[in-house]
């Protein structure tokens, strides 16, 4: 594609016209050649988005949540773009949902925009990419950025963390206050949402995640606050986006939107730096040479130590051989 | 340490003694210098232990349902290894529930061994270090090892993808194939347990799971069993070690037990070879150096592919001094 095609796509994508500006998400999800071009055009003008993580066990109802959220932003008139990130299965490679059946009833409203993506690639590909794909949305204009995961594992908290503010979401059956710390949760939620809070036991799952917070050391002044919330019914979601709201005025008084602005930006520039390194392996060392040093370790005349450092020595003679020629 | 009192360290590990075996088990999460010495001696030792991995939602009493396992083995006669990968908090950074106070049943029996892990370590560390853990436990001559993660997320499968083979423990409430198949589980279970079976909708769970499973395009001869358990009273425990072994024997005659670990093996060393450049990335760019870095991306001078760009332009221009030096 010739630049001034390039240039074309990157002028509609920030003017937030849909068509390109979708174009422009495959092409960051792709890793296309000509997405660098793209992503810094749109990280110069990102920062304006909101951008909220939604993260908690599957069956949690995160997608109706999630869907409800957006009709309640818009109502207060806020444009709002929804990333789902889908699960890649390990034998297809593909996300599961598509475009998420369940978010149809948002389809149609141009202030509204939703992007599933697959979670696919090495080391920090998925939380980099989900944060490329915040900044073109928060780019081309979008005010408030829903980030939801599947799972609750490491890597489905380092994507939740890519966002300004996370709320966990857990249903009455999720058990008591120490499985949620069980999996982590508790240090990272600004906001917990207990939904379905029409079947039994939900005033028992607060009481249980309160009583859990209160345990932690208190690591700011904020208190964060825990809604029962039915998102099938629509109840308890103007609450929430209240909450969310709340927490943003309260990280931008005190600097904490700042601070954690940055912590994200060092764990995103430490992760690129990773990929690139890794590509740099790759071009050095041929598979071919890989999967030999892999037969020596499977037949156990070398262990995976021993083969990793002569796998890591190849590289660098070679990028020396680079240098002297 | 002089190297008379490693090789002591080594010998007595390979013998299966069990302080020394503790303290070996630290040098490998802590990555003591010596560390290398004894993963080397245990890997040439290691392959004969049939390793399990166990996986499934927070909440789903995995840990009851190992401890029934480990009970169970041991009355065979099997000697066997827990490993219990616990999450770290991203603030606090250690293991939460130590030791498994669960799992005190077991204690003062020598054929059992009982280890936590942190979930700790940028990149593949977690994984790698589990799979270190265990060619230890192997090397010192312990058949089953059992391997617990807590959550379902994508670095939890990397644990349990460590094992050659693994079983997803879902409840009743666990929610229909859809939700199971959405975290990505439907693609690693050798095996499905529907533990508190005791409890509504444990049937219709079963029926739900082996629906999906059908769903699927067959990737092999070996049919998943979807198996009914209460662990807290023992029930069906002895059934899902039946279908352990059977796994075993399966993947034995068809050749499938070399070709996973050799996939296992392939991941363990990208793994290790991607800590070994970070690790000399990081020799070479001084934390200042990244810092103000990040200062310009913070301040939009700078995107964060041009940072990521100078930073191994700068670690390259370094690795070329010394070279040249």
């Amino acid at each position: 594609m010739p630049d001034f095609a390039v240039q074309d796509l990157i002028s509609r994508t920030l003017a937030g016209e849909r068509v390109p500006l979708a174009r422009a998400l495959s092409w960051v999800e792709n890793e296309h050649p000509q997405a660098g071009a793209l992503l810094d055009a749109c990280f110069e003008r990102s920062g304006r988005a909101f951008r909220i993580g939604i993260t908690g066990p599957p069956g949690a109802g995160k997608s109706t949540l999630v869907t409800q959220l957006a009709k309640a932003y818009r109502s207060r008139g806020e444009t709002v773009a929804v990333v789902a990130v889908d699960p890649t299965s390990p034998f297809s490679g593909g996300a599961l949902l598509g475009d998420r059946v369940r978010m149809v009833e948002l389809a149609g409203d141009p202030g509204v925009f939703i992007r599933s993506m697959a979670t696919r690639g090495s080391m920090g590909g998925l939380a980099v990419h989900t944060a490329q794909v915040c900044d073109v949305l928060d780019a081309a204009g979008f005010q408030r950025i829903l980030i939801e995961t599947v799972g609750v594992g490491q890597s489905e908290l380092e994507v939740a963390q890519t966002a300004d503010s996370t709320v966990v979401v857990l249903v009455p059956e999720s058990g008591d206050g120490v499985q949620a710390m069980k999996a982590g949760l508790m240090e990272i939620a600004d906001v917990f949402a207990i939904n379905k809070a029409d079947r039994d036991g939900a005033d028992r799952a607060a009481f249980a995640v309160r009583s859990a917070l209160e345990l932690r050391a208190p690591t700011s002044e904020w208190v964060v606050p825990v809604e029962l919330a039915v998102a099938s019914r629509g109840q308890g979601v103007d609450t929430l986006v209240e909450r969310f709201e709340e927490h943003l005025r309260f990280l931008s008084a005190g600097g904490g939107l700042e601070r954690r602005r940055r912590q994200r930006l060092a764990q995103r520039l430490e992760d690129m730096v990773l990929d690139a390194m890794w590509a740099a392996f790759e071009d050095r060392v041929s598979d071919a040479e890989r999967q030999a040093m892999l037969d020596a370790v499977v037949r156990r005349e070398a262990t995976p130590r021993q083969a990793a450092e002569r796998l890591m020595h190849l590289a660098a003679e070679r990028d020396d051989a680079a240098l002297l020629d």
